[in-house]
C-alpha cells in the first residue's frame, strides 16, 4: 500500500520528492535485517544455553536459518532476497522489488560487512584486553612451536595428498596446502572467552600461536603469491612483511609497557566525561586502520589495541563497556558467517557436488587431525591440555577465505577446490566449539598460572 | 605508493583481484572519518567542558571545523573531499580520486547518515528511559498549551511578516512559517539532558511539548501538501495522521504500565546472557521501524521504545548500556549537523546571499521570539522558570528540513528562502544551548516535582 505511506509519511514523500528513496529504503531495510538478526540470534543462543553448547553455535544456526541456505533475509551480494522482505519494505517506502535487490545488493551489502568486521574487531579487542600480557610472553616459545607445527603439517599433508591422492598440479595443491595453515582468529578466541578457556595456560598458548600462525598465514600467502607472478620467491617483500609485522607486535608490547598507563594518565586529566572510553576507542580504530596499512588484518590491531590498554587501570570499565558494544555487533559478526553458508554445495544428489564433496572431506579430515597433533607439541613441564590446545586452534577463517578468494580469480583454484576449502572453513568452524566444550568440560581442572 | 600496498596487503590483493577494491576503500574512508570526528570532537568537547559550555556545541563546532565548512573530510553528497583524505586512503588501497569521490558520495554518505539517526535515536531512547511517565502524563495540559501556541504564534507571524514585509505568494508564505513551527526534539532533548534540567517540571514541560509540536509539524506538513497538491485540505488524510499518532502515543502509555514490566520479566527468565539488553534492543528497532511505517519520525518511536521500557527495574542498567553506545553514535549525529552546516551561505560579501540573510534574520527573530513567548503560556500554581520552558524549545531540527526539502524541491520555496530557513536552523541550534546555559544556571533552583 504504498499510496496510504506516501500520504502519512511526510518523511518519506520528502525523500520521493528529492529523487532520493534509496534513503528510506536503506533504513527500512536495515531496520528489518536487525529485527531478523537479533530475534533469530536470541532463539538460537536461548537453545543453545538451555542444551548447554556454546552460544556461538546458536548465532552460527541462527545465521543458517536466515541466510543464503535458509530464509533468504541475509544473502552475500548478488543472491535473491526473499520477496516477504520486499513486501514488508514496500510498506515504507514505495520502491520495486528490483531497486531493493540494487539496495541490498549495494550499501546493505557493504553495511553488514562493516559491521561485521567491527563486531571481530571488537572480540579481539577484548580478547587483548582480558589477555595478560606477561603470561602471554611467558607460554611464548610454547605457541611459536605449536604455530609453526599447526602450520608446517596441514601445508605439507594438504600439499602432498592433493598431488598424490587427487592429482592437482603443483601450485594449486600448495594453494590449497596454504588455505589450511591459519586458525579463524576471530570465531577460535570469541569461543574460549566464552568457555572461560583464555586465562588458563592452555588458553593463552591457543591465543599466542593463532596470532602468529595468522601473521605467518600471511606471509606464506604472499610467498605464494610472488611464485606465481614472477616464478621465485621475491625475498625483498617477504622480510618486508616479515619485519613490519615484527615491528607491529613489539610495538604493541612496548606500549603495553609505557605508553598505555601513561595514555590512560593523561586522559583521565580530561575535564570531558566518558574520556577515557572515547580516547580507547580512537586508539582502537587507529590501530585497526595501521594494520590495514602495513598489509596485516586489521582485526590484528585490534588486538594490539586491546593489549595496549589492557595493563592500565582502565581495563575492566573498558571490559564492560566493550560487552555492552558487542552485544549488537558481535551478533552481527557471527551470524553473517552462518549466513554466508551455503548448505547446498554439500547436496550429494547435485552431481557437479560431488568432486567438491570428496576433496573437502580430505581437507577437513587433514585440517583437524594436523591441528590437533600441533597441539602435543606445546612442551610444559606441567599437566595441561594438549588436546585442547589443538582443539582451540581447529576453526579456520579470514585469512584462509583470502587464499580461496585469491585462488578463484586467478584460476589457480578450481572451482570444485575452492568449494572444498569453503566447507572445510564451515565444517571447522561449526565443529570446534562443541568440540572445545566437550574437551574442557571433561578436563575442568584447567591449569591455571 | 600503491604498489608496495599492494604487495603488502594480501587482504587488499584478494580484494582486488576479486574486482572489488571498493570494500577497502570503504573500510579505510569509514576508519579515518571515525578518527577525526571522534578526535575533533573530543578536542573541542574538552574545551566546551573547560570554559563552562555544552558539549553539545564543541560537537557542532568539531564539525564545522571537519565539515563542508572547514577541512571538508566530512561533506554532504556532491561536495569535494579533502586531497589529504584522498592521499590517505591510497595508502591502504590502490585507488583513483574518482573512485574515492564516488565512495564518499554513496555508501560513505549513506552509513553516517546511518550512524547519525542511530545516535539521534539513542538521545531519544535515553530520554524516554529517564522520562516519568506520570509526571509528563501530569503536566500533559500544560505542555499541550505550550506547543500549540508555540506552534500558532511562528506559524501566523512567519506567514504575515513574509507576506507584508517581503511580499511572498500566499503559499510560499505558508510553508516557510510553517517551517518555523517544529522544535528539533534530538538537539534539543540532548541539551537538556547534558544540563540535567530534564527531570525539573520545566524539563518534562518542554519535553511534552516538543514531542507534540512535532507530530502536529507533520499534519501541518501534511495540510500544506494537501492544498499544494489538490487546492484543498484533504480532511480523511489528514485525520488519519492525527489518529495513528494519538493510538501510537497511547499504545506507548499504555505499554509503560502493562507491557514493559511484563516484557522485562521474560526476558529474565532467559538463560542466554544479556538477553535483557538485547530484548530491549530489539523493541528499539521495532517502535522505530513502526514509526517510520504509521509516518511519524523514528525517533519518536525510539522515544516510545524508552518510555515503555522506563518503568521498569532494567531502568538503571538499560541507561547505562545506552550511554556507552551514545559515546559514539551520539558524537557523529552532533558532529555531522556541524558538518552539515554550510557557513559560506553567511558570507554578505557574496551578493546572492544577501536576499537570503534578510528573510534570516527576519526568521530567527520570528523563531526565538515567538517559543519565548510561548514558554508564558505554562500556566502553574508553581513558581516556573517560564523563560527556561521557551529556550528550551527553541532549537529547530529534523521537522523542519523536511519543510525545506520538499518546498525546494517542488518549487514553492525559492533558493533564497530556502537559504534563510537553513540559517534560521543553524543559528537557532548554535545559540539554544548556551543560553540554556545561562537562564538555567541563573535558576539554578529548578523545580522538582
Amino acid at each position: 500500500m504504498p499510496t496510504l505511506v506516501y500520504w502519512l509519511d511526510p518523511d518519506l514523500l520528502a525523500i520521493v520528492t528529492d529523487g532520493e528513496n534509496s534513503a528510506k529504503v536503506l533504513a527500512s531495510s536495515m531496520a528489518l535485517i536487525g529485527l531478523f538478526v537479533f530475534i533469530f540470534s536470541r532463539f538460537f543462543r536461548e537453545i543453545t544455553a538451555r542444551i548447554g553448547l556454546p552460544l556461538v553455535i546458536g548465532d552460527l544456526i541462527a545465521g543458517l536459518v536466515i541466510g543464503v541456505s535458509g530464509l533468504h533475509i541475509l544473502v552475500p551480494e548478488g543472491a535473491q532476497i526473499n520477496p516477504f522482505l520486499v513486501n514488508l519494505i514496500e510498506l515504507v517506502a514505495p520502491t520495486t522489488p528490483e531497486e531493493i535487490q540494487a539496495v541490498f545488493d549495494g550499501p546493505v551489502h557493504l553495511i553488514v560487512e562493516q559491521y561485521a568486521e567491527f563486531g571481530a574487531g571488537l572480540v579481539l579487542l577484548s580478547i587483548g584486553l582480558e589477555s595478560n600480557l606477561k603470561q602471554l610472553l611467558k607460554v611464548g616459545w610454547q605457541s611459536a612451536t605449536v604455530a609453526v607445527v599447526g602450520l608446517t603439517l596441514p601445508l605439507v599433508f594438504g600439499f602432498l595428498g592433493l598431488i598424490y591422492l587427487f592429482h592437482l598440479p603443483t601450485i594449486t595443491a600448495l594453494f590449497a596446502g596454504g588455505a589450511l595453515t591459519a586458525t579463524g582468529l576471530g570465531i577460535s578466541a570469541k569461543v574460549m572467552q566464552e568457555l572461560e578457556i583464555l586465562k588458563s595456560t592452555e588458553g593463552q598458548i591457543i591465543l599466542g600461536a593463532a596470532i602468529l600462525d595468522n601473521i605467518l598465514g600471511l606471509v606464506i600467502l604472499a610467498i605464494l603469491i610472488s611464485i606465481v607472478e614472477t616464478g621465485s620467491i621475491d625475498v625483498g617483500n617477504v622480510a618486508k612483511l616479515i619485519l613490519t609485522a615484527a615491528i607491529f607486535i613489539l610495538t604493541a608490547v612496548m606500549m603495553n609497557l609505557f605508553f598505555g598507563p601513561w595514555f590512560i594518565t593523561q586522559l583521565e586529566k580530561l575535564k570531558a566525561p566518558a574520556s577515557i572510553g572515547m580516547g580507547s576507542f580512537i586508539l582502537f580504530i587507529l590501530w585497526s586502520f595501521v594494520a590495514g596499512i602495513i598489509g596485516l588484518e586489521s582485526i590484528l590491531g585490534a588486538f594490539a589495541a586491546g593489549l595496549i590498554l589492557g595493563g592500565t587501570k582502565a581495563r575492566e570499565e573498558l571490559i564492560k563497556s566493550v560487552s555492552v558494544l558487542s552485544i549488537i555487533f558481535e551478533t552481527v559478526f557471527l551470524v553473517s558467517i552462518g549466513a554466508k553458508t551455503d548448505l547446498n554445495l554439500v547436496n550429494p544428489t547435485v552431481a557437479s557436488n560431488r568432486e567438491g564433496i570428496t576433496v573437502a572431506l580430505f581437507l577437513i579430515t587433514v585440517a583437524i587431525t594436523s591441528k590437533i597433533i600441533a597441539g602435543f607439541f606445546a612442551f610444559s613441564s606441567e599437566k595441561i591440555n594438549r588436546l585442547g590446545i589443538g582443539t582451540g586452534m581447529v576453526p579456520r577463517g579470514e585469512v584462509v577465505l583470502l587464499f580461496a578468494g585469491l585462488g578463484a580469480t586467478t584460476g589457480i583454484l578450481p572451482p570444485a577446490i575452492n568449494v572444498a576449502i569453503v566447507l572445510m572453513v564451515i565444517a571447522t568452524t561449526f565443529l570446534s566449539p562443541p568440540l572445545l566444550r566437550i574437551i574442557f568440560t571433561r578436563d575442568s581442572q584447567l591449569t591455571q598460572p
